[in-house]
């Protein structure tokens, strides 16, 4: 189980500075504190200000970041908030279950991503995610305020909180032994740029059209939820097999 | 169960119409669209229809009301969001709890009540309820965004329509004999203002300090929830004991 105060809520290039404040009174009002923003467009501004309304302590703490990557940083569990419908569908869960996935957790660190106000995330975003999280909404106008999303997963967050720990779906993991602890994001996603890398050396992979076959990849290894300790196998068979390309090339 | 179509969202005394919109909002992404507003400050407002993004036939639809007895004309149950504490607790649920309690209505409609920014809803709109819904949040800091509050009950009232009719939990009535439905709120107020000076002429009733009587039978009756043919049935038991006093005192 997680501590709500502990849980990340991130923003991705949020474009009104009044949906930050609004976002941080939301997080407030149901125990959570911890805002990322990543490259938002205004920010600080009076207006994130003035809509946080006595929740200026929350907007005090975020920390303003790059790229996701550094807002996911120490991150084992990533959850993507998502309207769009993909071409490749992610592993999808409504709020609730989100929030009873992050009660479940054993260890770690989570985070709840959030896209810009109109387009919400990008491929490349979601493949960092283990889940896309859909809030169920009217199929002829789902679009939601961004803090109105927000205040909702924390919503679930809360109640899931109260209602106490449940069991963890995914096998268990000793918290004791460093090595069977999950991956952190920045590892899995390094792991990805090794698996890209070494598949176009072995072309198996064309750079030319590279991206559904990377994604389908992705998808596979998020819904697993990989161990560090996996992670570092899968990098020294890439390794290897790097290795005898490069042997294959006359290297 | 009521069609989400059918379900009032009444916000009373709202002071910023930037709220009023983002409302409206809130309510359309969960398929609900009858907002009904009580004296709101600004109204008509550009900061209205601008945060509704979209949703302005909502705000189209709006309908603007001198008192709360007028939003609620025709309903059936009202329920009232309240973060107050009060002397006088009143039937408090959560709003999941509220919207699996709208879901399994016969008949009738639905209200749900939200009080102003500042100081929610008064003692008096709060004894027109027949529940109040409490939102659970951090102690110390439980302020939600107006808007916010209304898209988190729309949410559940829309997972709990998904979901499909529970079984009620107040007596079955018929929808078939006019005589066994609920009475609407309107006819309740009026036999509370009946109660009460029929109260006052029996002499039980001390006007100078009146009000923790009225909402304690309030309080009862309105958890009982009253038939019409029961609030026909009280005031004529009303009306006897009226006739009674005036003999006493020579009429």
């Amino acid at each position: 189980m997680i501590d709500l105060e502990e849980i990340r809520i991130v923003l991705v290039a949020p474009s009104h500075p009044g949906n930050i404040g609004a976002a941080a009174r939301a997080m407030k009002t149901m125990g959570l504190s911890r805002l990322y923003l990543v490259s938002p467009e205004s920010y600080p501004h009076a207006e994130a200000t003035a809509r946080a309304s006595g929740a200026d302590d929350v907007l005090a703490r975020a920390l303003v970041c790059q790229d996701l990557d550094e807002a996911l940083r120490g991150v084992t569990l990533v959850l993507g908030t998502s309207a769009r419908a993909r071409s490749l569908e992610w592993p999808t869960i409504p709020p609730r279950q989100a929030a009873e996935r992050i009660n479940a957790e054993s260890g770690g660190e989570a985070a709840i991503v959030f896209g810009r106000e109109r387009s919400g995330l990008t491929n490349s975003e979601l493949e960092r995610c283990h889940y896309r999280v859909h809030i169920p909404a009217n199929p002829e106008y789902s679009s939601l305020n961004l803090a109105a999303a927000v205040q909702l997963l924390c919503y679930e967050l809360a109640l899931a909180a109260e209602a106490g720990p449940v069991d963890d779906p995914t096998p268990a993991i000793s918290e004791e032994d460093p090595r069977e602890a999950y991956a952190e994001q920045i590892e899995v996603e390094r792991f990805y740029v090794h698996l890209e890398a070494a598949l176009a050396e072995i072309e198996f992979l064309d750079r030319e059209n590279p991206r559904q076959l990377m994604r389908r990849l992705k998808r596979l290894f998020n819904r697993t939820r990989l161990l560090r300790t996996e992670v570092n196998l899968l990098r020294g068979i890439l390794t290897a097999a790097q290795r005898q390309a490069k042997l294959a090339r006359g290297g």
